[in-house]
């Protein structure tokens, strides 16, 4: 390297952007190891897409991409076409299926778990890479498919050890929300626009409140940081309108004026919306036969999600116990799984219809659930044993006692540090090892190899009674021949086990 | 969205990119099963960085970094500074430590498994994104922590189901070539990229066999494609002494010369590549005390690696069994693990020498060469049961029996497509389905459900005799009280379990 010296480097990640240790990471994998046991009983087979895609492969599709950098990270390849990282899993899912529509199993459910990455402004909880598990059938116009996609998230977070009764899916439907557009007079094709800012506005319900929603349908809304979203600029009486649908009333406080009965009138008789009552009883008929009841998966008007290629069907999970913080606080966790219906994301490669529809799990937020509830264990795992290195001439002894350990199962390091016997011992308490392995000069030539017990060993300080002290102090450390090293760590191992 | 109606675009994915299918996923999360089991007992343990770091972070220290693009794909963040997709987990580890140094454990062993990528020119067996599977120890200066390394590559190759004398772990020094260097006279800071010249040399001795090293020593190589790698510029006699030397000679054919003998006095001299002497042999103690022969672990010293960052012992293990492709031509498949020392990269942010070393598989090719070997399966994964769908108005019914199947922790899907009684048992068969579940009109009557065994039923053709086709005909389809559906099923299942 012909570089000239420079100015050090700074070691930091970039914003929004984060490392993952040991403990997250182990119980992040025990996490999508259940997931993808319930997804492959339904019959989902997995697929891996690259991170990278053509940019208009991928479409523009995210919910804020009326921001500047539209939220993708993208940049030219040396042909000078345009690429991306992907920013979901369904827009990757839907360029696979035009490219290999022939090949595939039709109806194709397929599930895919890996990172995605959004060129947002992090936040709290608001990541620039995160990691989704998606579920997706591809070819099913039957709304048999939505159903069994709200049941399949059902019965992940119950087999997450959520039990019924603690979490909920909602199902909404977009083609509702289409017709109460058509009723209020945003109909057609020069309120596509118009139509998108108020799905967008509904979807933040939850987040922000009826005043919040009411801002967004209207001019528009300043946050606290004081960045300003134009909203939807509905009038007045269609404002207060959406807000009643969504919050499952259809007249308005006061009662209903004669437009909004006309309004009424057009929702009821328009036949997008009527399919789409239609549809949603239909989910709620098949989720019921098969044994979900109201308590676990019900139809909910204000749920729209706020990406545009939904065209039917969608839904939402969230978990209903209030989960609260370290302080105490209530934490609004938002939904763990989300979906619908999106019969039009292959057809924009092929010009061909192909009904779709999925349902993604936000993995880091379900597992913060899942920790907040109990659910998973958070106490740190048993280290390796630690074999200490206390004659540096003598290392090659000391690393085939550790791999002797190995070859009988058992988990176990050599110290390869600098660092006299009392920075080991620390060394072996930071590893959460169970026990330390040592054989000084003396113990070699006695041909013995003492064995500590560290969890007994820590214990100790708190026995009162003497006899029973220097008896727990004999356990916790005592000397073996050499050729029972293994059974001697075996016998440790065996009082600690949880 | 106000977008107007535009060409459609093509689904295709960026040049050296792919997608990978159920079979090949799942064959490699076994294979990662494995090593990470191997991994942990040494006592790693795991991290997880993001894909995208600063690109000053990272460095540059790809072996082709000479290339325009320079292997990397770069681009701006909204603040203007550079970031960059990591191209291994070694130079993020170093980010990561650097950043984290005082609260880790030290030495510090982790692993870390996941996706690079190389903004490079694909070719076969050459991606723009692929994944590694990396152990490293920092914090350890000892070469014990580099002969551990050498053990746990072994270890995991013999795990993997590849036997002892069918891999080699290659072993070399740096420190050895830098000897080598200073003896032809090209040491000193005013040679520094003329020496990482003749390392990438050498590097592709494996792959271009003398001639193609010899000409990358001297004034260069064209490659088959055309594009030309300017070489080293060492004059001829350097070359051949450099050729000699990694090819286990110390004179050259024909006799040393006065000038070779000198070269021979100053690398024998010489305190660098005594100290690298030094360490290989000492590698070699460890290695042999904790059982591993010649025929395992082996020094080489034709093994230098391309990344200029290494800076003492190098490692490259390789599957000795010849490999043939599908038309019985052998295949060079290179090294399934690399690694070596880099005592420098930490450094690099702190200016505090913290020693490191760390090995890296190359999961694909690994696992190709494993799939070569037969060690690991290709014929595909049984489906799931089938339920067909005979009429539509009782989806719900057959979503019951899906559902029934798989509380009974039975794999079962509901067909969700809109054809008839053929196409549903063409699909079942697509699916690799072991039977179907069929309810018709006349079965519904009689409450009951018919069961059809389709591996059985796939090998009916086959039988000659009369009576035995009918007996294996009434045992391929056969009906049952609808409350037995589970318990048939399972019968089928048993019949047909591996």
């Amino acid at each position: 390297m012909n570089e000239k010296p420079q100015a050090r480097p700074e070691a930091r990640l970039p914003k929004g952007l984060f490392d993952t240790g040991a403990e997250e990471i182990r119980a992040t994998a025990n996490m999508l190891d259940t997931i993808r046991g319930v997804f492959e009983s339904y019959g989902f087979e997995p697929l891996d897409t690259p991170a990278l895609e053509y940019s208009d492969a991928l479409g523009k599709f995210l919910p804020d991409q009326d921001r500047p950098n539209e939220g993708v990270f993208s940049f030219k390849d040396d042909d000078e076409q345009w690429l991306s990282l992907r920013y979901d899993l369904t827009a990757p899912l839907a360029r696979y299926v035009a490219e290999n529509y022939q090949s595939l199993p039709k109806p194709f459910r397929r599930y895919q778990s890996g990172p995605v990455w959004r060129n947002e402004k992090p936040g709290p909880g608001r990541f620039r890479q995160f990691t989704q598990f998606d579920a997706d059938t591809v070819g099913a116009s039957s709304v048999a498919a939505d159903a069994e996609l709200c049941m399949l998230a059902a019965d992940t977070l119950e087999a997450l050890g959520i039990p019924r009764g603690a979490y909920v899916v909602k199902v909404n439907n977009r083609k509702v929300l289409d017709g109460v557009m058509e009723s209020i007079g945003v109909g057609g094709n020069n309120n596509v626009g118009k139509r998108l800012a108020v799905l967008r506005a509904i979807d933040k319900l939850d987040r922000l409140g009826p005043d919040g929603v009411r801002a967004l349908l209207g001019a528009g809304r300043k946050d606290e940081s004081g960045d300003f979203t134009s909203g939807a600029k509905l009038d007045p009486t269609q404002i207060e309108y959406v807000l009643a649908v969504i919050q499952h009333k259809r007249t308005l406080e006061g009662g209903a004026s004669e437009e909004v009965k006309a309004w009424n009138t057009v929702l009821e008789t328009n036949e997008v919306a009527r399919a789409g009552f239609a549809e949603m009883h239909n989910i709620e008929d098949l989720v019921r036969t098969a044994g979900f009841g109201p308590d676990c998966i019900r139809i909910d008007p204000s749920i729209v999600r706020g990406l545009e290629y939904y065209t039917g069907p969608v839904f939402e999970a969230e978990l209903t116990t209030p989960i609260k913080d370290e302080r105490g606080q209530p934490i609004r966790l938002g939904s763990v799984v989300s979906g619908g219906r999106y019969d039009g994301l292959v057809e924009r490669f092929t010009g061909e219809k192909v009904p779709a529809t999925g349902i993604s799990i936000g993995v880091s937020r379900l597992l913060f659930g899942l920790k907040t509830l109990g659910k998973i264990g958070t106490e740190a795992t048993q280290g390796p044993i630690v074999v200490l290195v206390l004659d540096k001439d003598r290392m090659a002894d000391y690393q085939k006692m550790a791999q002797e350990l190995r070859a009988a199962g058992i988990r176990a390091e050599l110290y390869l540090g600098d660092s006299g016997m009392k920075a080991q011992m620390k060394y072996a308490d930071k590893r959460n090892s169970p026990c330390a392995v040592i054989q000084g000069g003396d113990e070699k030539a006695k041909g013995e190899v003492t064995i500590k017990d560290l969890i007994l060993g820590a214990n100790l300080t708190a026995i009162k009674d003497r006899d029973e002290y220097l008896k727990k102090q004999a356990e916790a450390q005592f000397a073996v021949p050499e050729v029972k090293l293994v059974e001697a760590v075996k016998r440790v191992l065996a009082r600690h086990k949880s």
